[in-house]
């Protein structure tokens, strides 16, 4: 059985650490290296306790990879946005490129211009943008599978891209297709989803026992999810999108407010709606349209998603409900799919493992 | 300093408790008896441990009380919806009928009609809608203080009326009045809501690490804000009301999307919104607008209630954002704040408590 | 590669729940048969979504195990002690009877008598006492490969025995030797030891932001350390066991204070202790001597078990943490451990997951 | 009604903060001022907005308080332990110089030595010593009363030795005396007992689902505990004091193992233990001996302190329970009891208040 190499750049906050985690159970990838500034020279094990079995190696800084190139098929970048497109164009620079995966939101966007209006800083790398393929593969699973470098999408862009998928192509079900009137996403996150790094914002006694709205009208996964949107709706809504902590460590939960263009076979057929969201994720392994209304722990630790469709006759509205886990669906577990089509390996090739519940 | 006399019937709920630990503080105040029928017999202290020193009165059964009447001012019925109809009835027919604030959903609508259509049960007493206040002091302040019989309001209608309270008053602000379009109110609530009986729904282990959304669709706060709603603005949107389960155990959280029926003013001058709020509220003690989002821990275990109002341009839709303790002022202080006004006391009295942050 | 048929019998508690979930993984383990009493006739995935891709099994139940036997090479028995004796005997009629692993307290016991002090009800099949090993692989490994019955550990005696184990062993390590003036375990448990049943105990509204002893001077877990540790010294320390519910779903985590009979070469050469512990475990894969105090959230969802050691020279006294997850090596993890065993299999297979840590 | 005016130096911390919320309910205090480094100038509502309605008061530099002094009778020092002492020494300069009550260590060990052994750093004010009372007022009320400089105790010391106190008179009550064997205190905490300050330790991520032990063999509450301990009964037992952290925000709770120095009374009337417990606390408003094991939650955000003591025959032990608030009866609501004490005041003045529970 053929195993694959790869390297972490970044892999001591959440997202890279998940990644240790996943990958340690894979039965065809062999981490080659994994990389941390904060602890280079660290054994992995020392620095995350819990994961001393999962991988004997000791971190590295990320310019000793480029001082001593280590051959790898596929590196994943669990960098800062506005870090992580250095290191994208370097990598590309190497006599033999790899692929790539990057968490930032540095490739995201559709453009440099888009970019610096919503993250507030300029982009050094223009040609990033054309070479990146977005990585939500239930919408691009067959450009992802030949992409040199995808952009892992947020896990907010995730929960709700997945909830919206099935009612925003407009050519191939147009009579599912959005109304232009609104849509709205109130979504829930858990605190890792604010990072390692301890903030007055991540402070035990500032999130048990509370909750908060935050981020209101100038969140950067509103325009990432505007854009993949606008590319299967021209005349799309304008997105809606409010996040909220949660006093859990994992877990994007989104509740979605919206109507269709044409509402009125659900008047009469609104079993309809359910019936095509399963068809639409009927050969996706990681999307599951649920009977009930979804609960946040039935997916922790695990890549699922679940959704939840219903049509209210009262107020005319579609409520569509979206659970997953942001540190493996919503980013390490994603990018692992991801990698698995890069490399021709079965989408869900050591993503099986059950959630954690309770 | 004259004292009143009141009775709790249903004081082991969480309401009832919670009741007599609020009371305990209040200066003119004394507690003259408290019922329970699943504990009639036992002292209060050692139902509820904790409120040892609250009150040494021993739980009796309702019937007792009209067995052996005891003359009070006021009663709080504490009482499940179905069964608080019968008890209000009977305390009326008492020689010297005490005032009532019911905590029931018997007496919130406008109709038995209304009620057997979202509760799914008959009515057994129409009489007492005629009389019923809806006991939300900051809509109905002087009818509260002469009214024989409250309905004190639920949990989420407060926090969701208090949010709506300056958008729709359509004669004297028409300026604001909300657009008919839509009505959006997410909520979520803390564990209490659902009630002192352990269920599969209140295990620890389904609601910690858990986020879930319920009652979709039929909630029956849903109706209760809509007819106060429509009391107030006749061609009032219709409301979509989204409950969603916290793993804490206090408090409400409301965010709303609307929007207004004539937004051009905001378009060029958008803080006269927040300033209309503030002016709207500059009399009523218990409302706080907030410069910043609120957070559920910065009102717990207080009579506040937190709001805040944004204007998303982008999207041409008003944000708002509520946000309070379900069992005091979403349940015992705001009773306690009706009693006040029906007793002729200031309208904070024994109501001044802090938040308990952190 | 060969694969083995198993049952699970109650399957829709925590325990068996965790075993279906953790079976799923395992490669050479075909799950034959699920039971229910509640749930007879319902589909695994519709009682446990979460779990809903793990089995396609329906749950039966257990009398219709013997009316059509199925044959299998393992039971696993997670019923209710008291109830869990009679299925013991019964599979032991049966044509080809199965391995059987018992997760009650039925065999744990050294006899019928001690079983009725402990548990205060008659017990009802002698003879199993005498085919039952004491499910602990790190001590008994061997005659668990050949048992016919496995009485699998509670999960507290699971921590505590594991931290106990390389200072009991009077003949190969008299040096290390307990003191018997006393052995004070003051346990600390997750909310699932206390199962699924919605009570008063497991109301979320009881468990969070608290915490709380229980079951003082006579929780059964007691006895069966006791007993354990006198097998091996029979001047023995009497065991003083706490426990105390932690407002956490999973874990177990235990503090040791204990005295050596000898313990002046510590007074020399104190880092002696952390090596023998070392030494001790280095051929069992899932316990762990670490470097510094564990926590709990580093197990969390794993087999793994954490020590640590550590001489207090100013007390004369030794610390021993133990830290484990209660689901996995305190029930359904050790089980399949045992399983792993009495089948040939190599003792770790299908439970190498990393621990979900955050 | 006379009212008294307070100064608090240090206001933005938990205990600081406490202070100022536990205060805004006493009748007969005023706040002068409120000091704060990191938020001089701005005002206390803005930093907490939870508080928003406890002080008008606007933050300033502790220099501003000696440069501009205002008179005070009383101040409450929230300041670290090292940086206390200085404020303490130039308080005393003043030409009316303030009663002074401390929450840092500085003051409550028996000298300068001592301190430094376990603090690990040289004191600057020896003077301190001589004048300071251990300010557990159900110890030295009366010395509480005249003292000029109380060292308000520590949070676990306070929870530990209102547990031991009744067993360690070996004057008044010889025949409860402790046996000199051992003294286990195995405590736990919430995590406002780390302060403020956001470090990976009160990372929500970090404690959520999760508990350690920490500061083994070398926590300085043990010498806290020890010597008052031995101030009462000189041939005392060392004590072994492991803390270990809770996933909640608030409580202290704190198991002990204890033996007796004649433990044969005990054999034929157990119960006298308990009556001998409530006998000594009887004219102590603020601490409960409890009928059964306490719980944290039903403390929370009271003064109380909830006692239980049990003898356990088969190990001839003692176990004592105590459970309080840490913020309050261990830190800011103790070091009002002291400030009323000081005054003049009844004890309980302004510390009536029920907890939060649920």
């Amino acid at each position: 059985m053929k195993t694959f190499r790869v390297g972490i750049m970044g892999a001591t906050g959440y997202t890279g650490s998940e990644l240790v985690r996943l990958l340690s159970a894979h039965p065809q990838i062999n981490i080659a290296y994994i990389t941390s500034e904060s602890h280079a020279g660290e054994s992995f094990g020392d620095v995350h306790p819990a994961f001393a079995s999962a991988t004997p190696l000791t971190l590295q800084s990320v310019e000793s990879i480029f001082e001593n190139p280590i051959t790898v098929d596929c590196v994943f970048l669990a960098l800062p946005h506005g870090v992580s497109m250095d290191y994208v164009k370097r990598l590309q620079t190497l006599a033999n490129p790899p692929r790539m995966i990057d968490f930032s939101g540095d490739f995201r966007l559709s453009s440099p211009e888009v970019y610096t209006q919503w993250y507030h800083k300029p982009h050094g790398y223009r040609a990033g943008f054309e070479q990146a393929v977005y990585g939500l593969p239930e919408l691009f699973r067959s450009r992802i599978a030949d992409a040199k470098l995808v952009a892992n999408p947020g896990c907010f862009p995730t929960a709700t891209l997945l909830a919206l998928a099935p009612l925003m192509d407009s050519k191939r079900t147009p009579q599912w297709q959005l109304s232009e009137n609104f849509c709205i996403v109130d979504a829930k996150t858990g605190v890792t989803g604010a990072g390692v790094r301890a903030t007055s914002t991540t402070h035990f006694a500032n999130v048990h026992d509370n909750f908060k709205a935050y981020g209101l009208k100038s969140h950067r996964h509103t325009i990432e999810i505007q854009e993949i949107l606008e590319q299967f709706q021209p005349q799309a809504p304008t997105v809606q999108f409010t996040p909220h902590l949660l006093p859990v460590d994992r877990g994007i939960f989104a509740t979605l407010y919206l109507r269709l263009k044409n509402p009125e076979r659900l008047k009469t057929t609104p079993g309809e709606l359910q019936k095509h969201y399963k068809n639409h994720y009927r050969h996706h392994p990681f999307v599951q349209v649920c009977n009930e209304p979804p609960t946040l722990k039935a997916v922790r630790g695990s890549n699922h998603c679940h959704l939840y469709v219903d049509w209210d006759e009262r107020t005319e509205t579609l409520l569509v409900i979206s659970a997953l886990d942001n540190l493996v669906k919503g980013a390490a577990g994603q990018a692992i799919q991801n990698m698995n089509l890069m490399l021709g390996l079965p989408e869900d090739m050591g993503l099986q493992q059950q959630p954690l519940s309770p």
